[in-house]
């Protein structure tokens, strides 16, 4: 009988979320694609130097140099006396190498920014699109998406191909472009696309709840019932240990504290990272739902906020975020400095080893049989979000735990909430369809249907469009661009 | 502003899943609808007399004089020493009494099971007919959920103007049926349903751990992606404690264990809750996912299991529930005993405190701020089970903290089961459909669509339900009896 | 068995489009709501006189002098010699009266343009939005919505009451709400949409075909498949007498009659209902498939051409309809002229009986069981445009025959144009929803979500809600202003 | 710019129902698969040579001695003084030569039937499933789906290459199974599933018309909104000239119309086809809808009336189709008898030109720009059967006219009926998905979802499913026998 076990095999099941094996705490394997990064490979050896878990990581980057340097750090960082795990750090430029057997596959890389981002924020911004950041939506956004997916797809297959069973984390933006097309290219990936936004609003919600309800209480006092996109995710429910934040979140929004007004003065000084929450209140006020996310990422998708040029923008207490900021200060997850490793290892700097608080530790402990941990996550929609279209990339909680990443049952939309979001699920998935086989005219209906870009007239649009892919050509590669008649026809291209 | 204050209001959201208020520990106000019960009363005076919570319990029942026994047992149980809790016990026959102001409302009454359980396992029997049990689906199951749903239906009516934001428990079966008309009644009700089956497969899960891969496990220890309705669940996920449980339960299902066959001899002196899961064995062939429910319940839904009378049923080590047995065993969630409560009271039998192990404890801790609990419940669809209708009642495991209870997205069913699954939720939901007016001939198609009731010509169909409608017509309250032209036409009736 | 006749009943079908009963030619009642129509009843009369059909005309208006000149014009053509049908006309302004047991209901009244119109058209443009007619959508669109549909839900009510199963066909603007307040109000009512538009399509291309294939063709020769709401419908099959018009199609769109350009100067001297198509023509090569209404209604919906003033829009050959022409040469259907009935009565002009052309007369006819006839209505959406919610007013052919109006199943969009179409019909439905109740703060967003308004910041778009509320608030029955938190906080109101 | 045309294409519409060009009366090619026909044939050839139509009939058929005796006579048809059209037959054993460049193509063949249809009638007997002509669902329906689904994927593949726009007719049962794979296969394929009972159907209301409400009534007087899968069809609405007829059928089905009983004893006389509708009516009073197809088939769908035997059947009126009837009447239509050429040719038998009255005429008729017809029509649900899974093959009425045939809306079900009707689209769909790879294991999850099947053991499922692949497995080509656990498990086999 031993030849047909197995042989009944486990229906393929259209219930999957991300489920695959239990992780060795003892002995695992991470590769970094992206490992030569000055911000997150600092923050995440020392992560691990203080974690339960043995193992060995492959850092892996076209700019083998920094991965090594990395590299360097990581295992003299293991020999600090505070370290008390052990691991193993090797540099490659080769990505099958760096993926074979993993267990864990860490993304974190992009076409380089400085070359970018400018465009991303700059151009736009000649045609009268004020959007704040041109990360991860907007026409900035959607040149970035264009611009990442077809390398998603190539680690995708990488992964299916030398590591099909690992777990995969995204950091890379637009997170919802970037980990669609992970699933898109190999639809049995165990995928996941993580993001701190939603974390700093329920560390907002501890501060809020501290101020005004007098609970001593953090992040992880508090719970919310989070739904939507990335960058674009709601709350309709909100604890503090169990306390309905509710009746205070109304208060605030229709209070003092949700009515402050900025003038561009008041933000000179500001950094772009400031938030006071203006937009949020606003859309509170609005929808009767709250926002999520920081509201120089909200405004690119409610778009109201981009009206009346930079000024109309800073009323709400936001800032765009410069293009020569940007480019200074890009790291994936947008982190606001980057870290001298060399310093350290020279010893021009004092080492002190400490953990970032980083929720993806917490992740893996529970991966591996630790305590279960309920955190945001972007994934596939399988019904978790409600009236969203299926398959598109949503976020959520999740409950993870070994062998496990299950999103909780968030509900639907008021339906003018679910117009807006369903709105750039549209935008998105037309742009995946379209990076399928590169069609670019596909990808610019995509384009056509943002609601910053349907502020230009079908020309600009269509020349904004163009002149984005002339400066970024480099880094287009997997789009068919000799083909498309929507650049044939532009001025600009 | 202050008048402002809630004004803006929280948008009535479709995302709802089953949220309330945090509960307070030191303070709860329990109602107890079903209070005379002798089974589940004296179990749950036990586990508060050992839990974290203080507080009342309210009894009712209309039989008051089982409810005082009760009372009396409860608090004198408060006075023995290994007590280390605080409760009081009341008993009533007022429900609206019983209900003012409750945090918590336990629902667990029903018709008097001795007069109506015989007939709706023994009246289909004479049709050829063979439910194992008759107690949620087919022919017996749709008459106790027809005699049961008006009186839920005034349970919730009851609730909704006496404790509206209560915690609603219902321990009564059919589990779906009766969940899914108190949600139909008050649709903001806190209600879930509660049930037993899916624990005791994961508990059969960790023996089968303990047994074949040597691991050391208890329930706990089992996750499960439990989906489905009550009595009608299914898993397509299954760790012991991170270990991927699917190999071995593909090498079981093929092997000897899961290819059993049993003759009627061999059942002669087997209780009818024994259940050597021959049927979930046989299902996880043919379809490739497992039921997750006890056999006798998953035979009502998978009709093939009841052809060619008893034997057919036998065959898989199933032994229908005599109505006899049932008549003199029942309680709501079908245990296989009641409790002698006079006898402790009076000293002729010893008394040892014993908490039960009842789930319903470690979710009440949660509500109240402790630690978290995944476990099965039954909820209106918002999305969990994928492809199945919104709204209906369906089963999956939620996560269980302060104020909330969310249910984990469980994903979809391949197209066979969820066909299957479907089907019954098209019964439930004409039932139900038809109960919001009485109107019998409607309710009558819901019964026609049940596969058991197929094996049937349509004009025996309607003499068995007339039949059933003619000896429980006592209990058929709310139902417009007179008004229905199948009745009429009946000669059975 | 009498009495059982009709019992069994036909099950309340989801499937009912609109059905009712056959007319009977030779005794039609119609009744006429907005009787004193300058433009439409005389050429109704004129329509009806040489109609196959004999019966009476209740012309109901609350301008009760219009309608009993409308009644003397009628009776009077009906003693021209050319007459060739008996009708009767009468005037009243009691509605029920006018609708007690009327075979055909005709609804075409509207609240006084003069003083509407103008603010509809001029504050938004204060705003910067250069709606092209602001008659459907848009700000401008929004409000006349909001003035609308409370004295249509009365007529629905009313029908209800008087002449449940009357034909009833409404000509009023927004069509789509006004139609989906009609079905919102009374579920069962037999009501049907009707537009031009799509006929001006047809006879478009049946231009082209003549011009370009040397066809010698008519409206009745063109066939497509036209889906959308209302005044904003794209066809994607287009046949002249069977020959594939898309070759052709495709070819004008890219070349030179599809690629005109207009300086206003063009236009200083053109009609507003001039209509060059290149906003089609444009949305075209976009999308693939061709919008079919006027352009100037189109780019209410397809924004991107209300963008850069009105010379963006006068570059597509689309001239703003100013108020003031709005207000002047107003009727329901936005026809260019009224008529003068008077001069006729009076002998100071000649008249001469000539049929309008207008298609209710074919439906009539066909309805009474004359020859079928296939032409676009707007219907609750039961499937006919797939992808599209469920029960709000779509449009698409219809196949008209003895006692049946029946949608032609159109297939759904492709993603982009789906994601245009339902983000109005979010705006559409929201504003219906927000009607039941009269909750103008529910209605404001779906105000917010209408793209022409999200060139706005959420508080101008707040402020010019409340100052066109302000200026039209006598005609805004049936909503609460004062329980308003959104008019209230407008420095507007 | 000439380059350009046709280049921004038509996007590929999800809309598209069954488009293609408009057929050229004078000179159409028509392939026949199936040429030797005995019966449809001849028939088509009288047809043919009475119709408006000229050209060529190319007969393909394996049995090319078959196919060779009808185009002689074809031939000769065409020289009888009364054959007022010109047409060319010949024969052939080559498909592709057959298919390459026809504007028509019709499908009608299958296995050999006298060696299949026995055995999918007896061997479900012999498990006690009395399936009353086992022709298009049940065990024996879903194996003639499994014999004849490979071929016909072939034949769509054939179709791609050599005639891809050709318009083409499948009338070979099971209807749905058939047209689902020629769509499976090849989705641009214009193809269309024809059947006659919808048309046997208005035929019987006209002759009710006539009876009981003396109107001069035939066919085309009838009007219906027909919906549901090939040969479980169901009218929510019927008309006859404009006169609902439903008051008529409600008192037919309560009445002694609808109550008629029979015995064994007096159908001995009977043929098969009789169909006094007593089946018909009593699912009307159940339900509320009338089934519209013949009783023999309806009953393999609404398996209540397979129940209690052959008697059980009879009750009825419906006399089991005996499989030595069925092997030596057997025709793709079920007709009853086949036509003798040879006789006619030889002059043994007299010879009248005459047509069949055949729809097929007047949809080529309407496709080539003549009259519009409305007629059912088997296509992809694309919206017209709503709430019905989409793709899968529906029947409603469709509007034929030049290069269009498009399915009405025909709306949904109330939910009982709807749940019937889904419940065998799942079977459907399961065995199509299993058909891509040739999964026998995965074909049988469909068989056991069949009601008929319901009725048995899993183990007796699966062995009558391997009884009859083993005595048909000749004719199975396209199934992978060897790889199926199902088979192997099977004593049967």
């Amino acid at each position: 009988m031993d030849a047909a076990i197995g042989d009944h095999g486990r229906e393929p099941s259209e219930s999957r979320s991300t489920t695959g094996e239990r992780l060795d705490a003892d002995n695992l394997t991470v590769a970094y694609v992206g490992g030569g990064s000055r911000q997150w490979v600092p923050n995440l050896v020392q992560d691990l130097a203080l974690s339960p878990f043995d193992g060995t990581v492959r850092l892996y980057d076209v700019d083998v140099e920094s991965a090594e340097r990395n590299a360097e750090f990581g295992n003299w960082v293991g020999e600090r006396a505070a370290a008390t795990a052990e691991w193993e750090y090797t540099a490659t430029d080769d990505l099958g190498e760096a993926l074979t057997g993993a267990d864990v596959v860490l993304l974190s890389t992009q076409y380089d920014p400085t070359e970018t981002f400018v465009h991303d924020l700059d151009l736009p911004k000649e045609y009268g699109i004020y959007g704040a950041v041109a990360a991860t939506i907007g026409p900035g956004g959607i040149l970035r998406a264009m611009r990442t997916i077809p390398t998603y797809r190539k680690f995708a297959a990488a992964i299916r191909e030398r590591c099909p069973d690992a777990w995969v984390f995204n950091f890379t933006n637009p997170v919802h472009f970037v980990t669609r097309a992970l699933y898109d290219e190999y639809p049995d990936i165990n995928a996941v696309g993580m993001c701190h936004e939603v974390l700093h609003g329920r560390d907002r919600l501890a501060e809020l709840a501290g101020e005004h309800l007098g609970m001593d209480a953090d992040r992880s006092d508090i719970s919310v019932n989070v739904k939507g996109i990335n960058h674009f995710t709601w709350i309709d429910e909100a604890y503090c240990d169990g306390v309905d934040l509710w009746p205070l979140l109304d208060e605030l929004a229709c209070g003092e504290e949700g009515n402050r007004r900025f003038a561009p003065a008041d933000l000179e000084d500001e950094s772009p990272f400031a938030d006071p929450w203006q937009v949020s209140w606003e859309l509170y006020r609005r929808f009767g739902l709250l926002p999520f996310a920081g509201d120089r990422h909200i405004v690119e998708y409610a778009t109201w906020f981009l009206q009346g040029g930079e000024e109309g923008l800073n009323r709400w207490g936001v800032k765009r975020t410069g293009s020569d900021f940007r480019a200074k200060h890009w790291t994936p997850a947008e982190s606001e400095q980057t870290t001298d490793v060399e310093a350290w290892l020279s010893g021009d700097r004092e080492f002190e080893l400490e953990a970032s608080g980083e929720v993806l530790l917490d992740v893996l402990g529970a991966l591996a049989g630790g305590d279960d941990v309920v955190t945001n996550v972007n994934l596939p929609n399988r019904g978790q979000v409600d009236g969203i279209e299926r398959d598109t990339v949503v976020e959520t909680n999740a409950l993870v735990r070994a062998g496990e990443i299950r999103p909780l049952s968030a509900g639907g939309f008021p339906r003018p909430v679910r117009s807006l979001v369903q709105g750039h699920v549209d935008t998105i998935e037309t742009i995946t369809e379209a990076s399928r086989t590169g069609d670019v005219d596909r990808a610019f209906r995509g384009f056509l249907l943002d609601p910053q870009v349907r502020t230009l007239q079908t020309e600009a649009a269509r020349d904004l469009f163009a002149e984005l892919v002339a400066v970024e050509e480099t880094y287009l590669d997997g789009w068919d661009l000799g083909a498309s008649e929507t650049l044939a026809e532009a001025d600009a291209y």
